[in-house]
């Protein structure tokens, strides 16, 4: 067996593994459908899956079209991205196999690598859908999810991820923590800061009305879905799998990704048993998945037992957070804001924590110009689309549901109460 | 480390990939049970759900038992396959590796095969549960299970894949539009003349009555996990990861496999909200999976876009075809007909677009052929049952619901208003 | 392409392979959450999907803390483990690893290694949580948690896994029926005789009353992803990928573990539908369940046939044991006991019948000694806690459901007739 076969096999194994990795990653689009579709109410559900299964269509397309190769196009250590077409060159994946041959190392298909960016794009959209549930018009949300991942996402992922300026500073984020998890979140908050809260959300006199969801094992089992899919979100970053070294690093961030959400989820739990005297299960998902964000910046230096204590820390600051944005009134009816934005910076700064190459300084930078783009790139789309079309079903459509309204059908025709 | 060694790893590289994508199409189980489930009314639920899981127990052990040995052990370019029991000549497994070993190059293990081949044929017999919804008996059920899973099936994947004369006519079917989705399809129609439209789908004077299905975000995840399941029902259609040109071809079709469900659903959309005004759910979650039919016969020669084109052609298809086969009253609760077969003929006859290898002649043949079979063979099947044992429950029972009548319990009996 | 490269791939695929089986076995722990959730009454399901997701945190928690150097640090041959903390010596990994390339040969990663074991301890205990549904206290069972994934499963685990005195003595269990499902199914048992039988469960002369689940399709979900969860759970304990040997015995393993879960649930169904004149769902679902706990024992030595064969005395099994159970007053909603406990005896007895290697008198000692352990130290541990905090919430709890009186909120809050 000659080199030529060896490097198939190595090349082989890398491709299957990024591809694996990148469909764990497409199935975190379910996760948020069922998480979302858990936590309103009823009427809303319908709409909500709706928006989650389409806005992952709309990201494949987009960033198909135009989001790949704005990421992975530009000049070493720009500031601006190449804009173009498609995914580039079609002799690409030719040229790198014929780059890791002469190198005599495997590699991997570009194919794999698309296919794995893309669900990272759309990944980032899901985290918006949940934070402007139950009130925004769909057809608003679509348009908002072409520009998201056609081109804000991209643009500050080449930053890092593409050889921007943030990676020339030595920003370090592992996985996306900021650059997936923080930069939806940021497009959320600008949405739901123009939309506002649901009607009967905030009373008169400054009460918090708890809107609970419809079906918690269905959130539930986004929350599972999530974690599971979490392990290629984080495992496949690492992109290699055909050497001892990397083969170790994966197993160590699958390892960590699984402690730290153990420990996000424990904690939030007692955090939550604590302050309310409840074993709130909405509560344990979402410190689950705060664990899961707080480790995705660095999810390879942490010991197991470091990863079960930044998620720890994950955890708790999730329930101060839903509590904090209930009493500035930004209604974010599944908790997207704090699991993702909030904890999300919090996965960014620690990283120096166990990582000496990653700076606080650089992490900081990092935080400061993803968050400023994203927000005010949000805030002038969302306010384009409102002023063209609205962002806000009408009250009576609220009232109603915007299942009836939107989509001409109820999710559980047979079951509520009327 | 010798080439003995070097054998083991290549051997076992393709060997897991066989046996992981097997899992992802074991899985799409779950997601014709989770579709299904959610598209029929509450009464009938259970009743759904044991046919789904047990068809597929059905089918393991019919293929098991003969299928398998008929679809692989025919005469080289023949019409009548090989009769004989169980998996074959026990030795195949060592003997394909000694094959291998003595050619000095990577092979994989023949169970793997069997394992990925037999939750094809599972597959297929999934189709037809959905369609015959509502009104069928189990057992009538099953029975056809038994045959279609046993011999319908495995014959005409015999003439393609197992050797047979459509392959050597050159007929293109990459990861069964036809043989696995439009025979499954054919097998349901067949079904659907016999047993009737469901009690007060049809209005005296023509009128076409929605029946809304009970459970959304479950029809919701069914289609998701079907998505996900598709990268293994494609992607191990390849047969083998281990070289360059093998894991460039199955990157090429994950990413195509995902672009063409992307395009099917938006394109599902857009029809449905210029045809009734709405954002219809269920049409985008038919979209999704007209997406990945219409790729599944040629996931690999179109390009990204090509994919997400010839999806977004089955998305526009399966709304049109749904709203046809109503006019001519051939009642499919949950659209399957129309998913699999319309769009899978599609699928078929579009193949020597992007590939060279293929002619519309032979793709033309082909559909016919499988068609023909499969129709001819199940409509005297289905005869036979309806003749000795009845294929529709009793007017009470459909009115009861199927639960009670068939499985003695119901699905959610704490939710339904009575 | 030197040697050094060849172990590279080598290494990374028998990682990949473990890390991929460890998911897929988290996964169940979604499986056990949505298997027992739907088979609860609605007032009870918040409170058992926090159980669920909460003792899988707890489960990583502890047997990283303790569990892990518990079960693999043990002297050769020994009865007493060794105790200590974390996963033992942190440069195992590298040790490990030079031992490979020493040798010549490839290895996998140590920290993949306590990923795939982390999991194992939590499916151990989630099986208990099903038995004890709809009456225990939250906190009383986390506590339990606590000593069964810290101390009382690694110690048994050490006997067989570790090398400790069972292994010596030949008994052969390959991915647990008895260490792992036997062994929760035991301790299940001794909280279900301390705890009771929920109120209204039996009658005062003798009646048994169903106690009908609330939600059929997320059951039935559950047992789809326990099927799908445990390719991982025994493909991946053959432990290597990586040579034409292990390979095959991989592939064996998948296809005998899909075929002993077929002949389960059509072996439940037709005995349920003699013995009740119905196809009732729940018992093709433990029907499966109890095909897949009935190979786990020895998934490799039997053909497909025999694996077949197997599962359907398992699934025969389920249905009379479910029966025996509710006869003694045993009350375990969701029928674990059966399913893990009396097949996983049949799985562990069985084993010599197709593997020479295994002696009928080393399983049953193996069996007992499981048994004694786990079920002496549970009741131990539970009757402390019972003494301490109580296991049992009050009756009006009970009455009320034990989400609003444990988690603060309702499952389903606009489904449910009150």
């Amino acid at each position: 067996m000659d080199s030529e076969a060896m490097l198939g096999v190595s090349y082989g194994l890398d491709t299957f593994y990024f591809l694996i990795c990148g469909a764990l990653v497409m199935w975190m689009a379910a996760g948020f459908a069922m998480l979302e579709s858990g936590l309103v109410r009823a009427k809303n559900t319908a709409e909500i899956l709706t928006k989650n299964i389409v806005l992952y269509g709309v990201a494949s397309i987009m960033y198909l079209l135009v989001g790949y190769y704005i990421m992975y196009s530009g000049t070493e250590g720009g500031l601006f991205p190449s804009l173009g077409f498609l995914i580039g060159d079609e002799n690409a994946v030719d040229a790198v196999t014929a780059e890791g041959l002469a190198e005599g190392e495997g590699y991997y298909s570009m194919r794999a690598d698309f296919f794995f960016q893309v669900v990272f794009a759309a990944a980032s959209m899901s985290i918006v859908s949940g934070a402007v549930a139950e009130r925004m018009k769909l057809w608003a949300f679509m348009a908002f999810a072409v520009v998201m991942t056609g081109f804000i996402y991209p643009i500050q992922g080449f930053w890092s991820w593409g050889g921007g300026f943030l990676d020339e500073l030595g920003y370090s984020d592992f996985a996306g923590s900021g650059i997936v998890h923080m930069a939806g979140a940021t497009a959320a908050l600008a949405g739901v800061i123009l939309l506002g809260a649901r009607k009967g959300k905030y009373g008169p006199n400054g009460q918090i009305n708890a809107i609970p969801g419809a079906n918690l094992p269905l959130a539930t089992l986004g929350a599972f879905i999530l974690w599971m899919g979490w392990f290629g979100f984080n495992g496949g970053s690492q992109l290699r799998m055909s050497t001892v070294e990397d083969a170790n690093a994966v197993a160590q961030v699958f390892t960590n990704t699984n402690m730290s959400a153990a420990g996000g989820l424990v904690a939030a739990l007692i955090t939550a048993r604590l302050l309310f005297g409840k074993s709130d299960l909405t509560m344990v998902l979402n410190g689950a998945l705060a664990g899961l964000v707080a480790i995705t910046a660095e999810p390879l230096t942490p010991s197991a037992l470091q990863a079960a204590l930044i998620g720890a820390v994950g955890g708790v600051l999730v329930v101060f957070s839903i509590l904090a944005l209930d009493k500035l009134k930004l209604d974010d009816p599944v908790g997207a804001i704090s699991v993702h934005g909030v904890v999300g910076i919090w996965a960014v700064l620690v990283v120096p924590l166990t990582n000496a190459d990653a700076s606080f300084v650089a992490q900081l930078i990092g935080i400061v110009c993803i968050f400023a783009w994203v927000f005010i790139a949000s805030l002038i789309v969302w306010s384009i689309i409102k002023a063209v079309m609205g962002l806000r079903v009408s009250e009576e459509e609220e009232y109603e549901g915007v299942d009836i309204a939107e989509c001409g059908l109820e999710a559980y025709p047979e079951f509520v109460r009327k």
